[in-house]
């Protein structure tokens, strides 16, 4: 079954990204709706994370960054957790942040550097 | 001197981002407004992509995705040459775009895809 | 007089769209500024909501997308029970979302069907 | 294969909602990405429309919507086609654009109405 | 009649702003929609911009401000004009949007400026 | 030393514009990244807020747009304050947030407004 196998390759690729916390906060969606959890893992994860030609920490980059561009701060702590996870360090966390910066405007840099020194406290 | 320093240092980077033609375009701003053209050299450039930790290659995935999401799609035109200049190939920039498809929604990423092929086009 | 006249279809429509409850917190904006509140009475329900060709249940769907589109929160509590009120099943509600994460992305999609999730709950 | 289900049911949602002329059009992106433009259909098309719930005409009503709320006016052309195809009348669409004016502001329900007088114009 | 003199102190506070010329392309949108060129006239500019407590050309900072913020480009033009009309200089306006690049980043700013510089060149 | 005397320069405006607990508490930043806090510092405030052509309270007028415009809530709170510091009366900061009820729909104006009661109570 094709897609199976999409629903399997997300539940890898999450398993990569989030701690077992994590993931079972997130199955808070899956009773809400089953649907949009079956898409979330399918395509989110099972389409989009497991490709090849980039890695997780180069997917974890643009991640973080469309995250601080949209203001989506809520996600932002999740995927800040799964950066470290994949590799990424404090250091070049905190140097993306600092990036977006100059394309976002200081409000937004700021507001997720708070956030991510919540996220480096935590571990 | 401390900023001629910092301006010196965005040239340079500009000059690693930009072809000789692309730097003339920009310089229009400085027709305008020869105060706004000194940040973006200096703080843009200087102080934001001369920092080491991240790769100019690092920075032109974090500068694209945020140009995506931000609907910014005549800046994306020059930051996708950029992108190119600094080592990123053509299936990592389609790439990029497509791991934004599921964080910024389709219709954004179409947009940029049309204009990846417009660029990739033209080389 | 009309301005009387676009206020009373103002209360009329915030009459069938939230409960009082809501309608009495809404009041808060009416101390702080008893011209922005007005406004919203007249113009916001009154101009709009109280207009022909389409239902109200109609525009709770735009009201809904456009609240995810630009992630405004805290409207979308209100205005998810004023959906509920004016017509729209759970399961439309959740379709709404669903149909959504195409064009806004998952991070929004997520964090509506979050809300939708706590508002189901209370009722 | 259920992946060939997923594009199959795409493709025919495309064909109730643009003309020939628009899916070539589209089709550019095929070109420069075959796997976005899978994506599209299998998803954006095949996963989402073909859903139940939401009649076509509804769908459109949020995806006007959301492309107003983001700005995302070139894909506005082709969904105010769409819409009109799935059976919303111009007085309707003239509707959704005036009632997202209170959510959006002014200054892109104008953009919108003067796209959406050009498309009306063509028909 | 209430509605007459909203209507006639919006078209009052269009004669400030706007010259004869770019008042006449606005009314494009009177042909597609007189409902929502009624509300622009008798909210937007008779109930907004005809109030007290702000001057004209303070109410032209918050709109050129906004515009820039929300990438409304096209609206830009129009209200850059109508911000030399009611008094700004050339070089408060410059000074607005090197202002906006720290709060909205660059590309935004770059952008807002390159449509200065067209505008100050026509006039 | 030119670095010098921007991170001064932003130091005073900073000391213009927020209490000592303001400050106090973006001092945190500082702790997480000490260049990210630098460039706010020189480039933020020293950069921007210490230039001719515009007043502090014109500033201000700014910087709440662009942050309403954005959504960015929590730094509205500490540029509410701000504003009232640098001398706009309650009522100016009302209406700034009525005209931006036009240009960016009412929820957000609706938020904005909630959040300045709550700082205009502090008081």
């Amino acid at each position: 079954m094709e897609n199976n196998k999409r629903y399997k390759a997300g539940l890898d690729a999450m398993e990569e990204l989030f701690s077992q916390d994590v993931r079972n906060g997130m199955e808070g969606i899956k009773n809400i709706s089953p649907d949009l959890w079956e898409m979330i893992v399918s395509f989110g994860f099972g389409d989009l994370y497991s490709r090849n030609t980039l890695s997780y920490s180069q997917r974890e980059i643009i991640t973080l960054t469309t995250l601080i561009t949209q203001g989506a701060f809520d996600q932002l702590r999740v995927h800040l957790q799964a950066a470290l996870n994949v590799g990424l360090s404090k250091e070049e966390i905190i140097e993306i942040i600092i990036h977006c910066a100059g394309y976002v405007g200081f409000p937004k840099a700021v507001h997720a550097m708070g956030i991510a020194g919540e996220i480096f406290e935590e571990i």
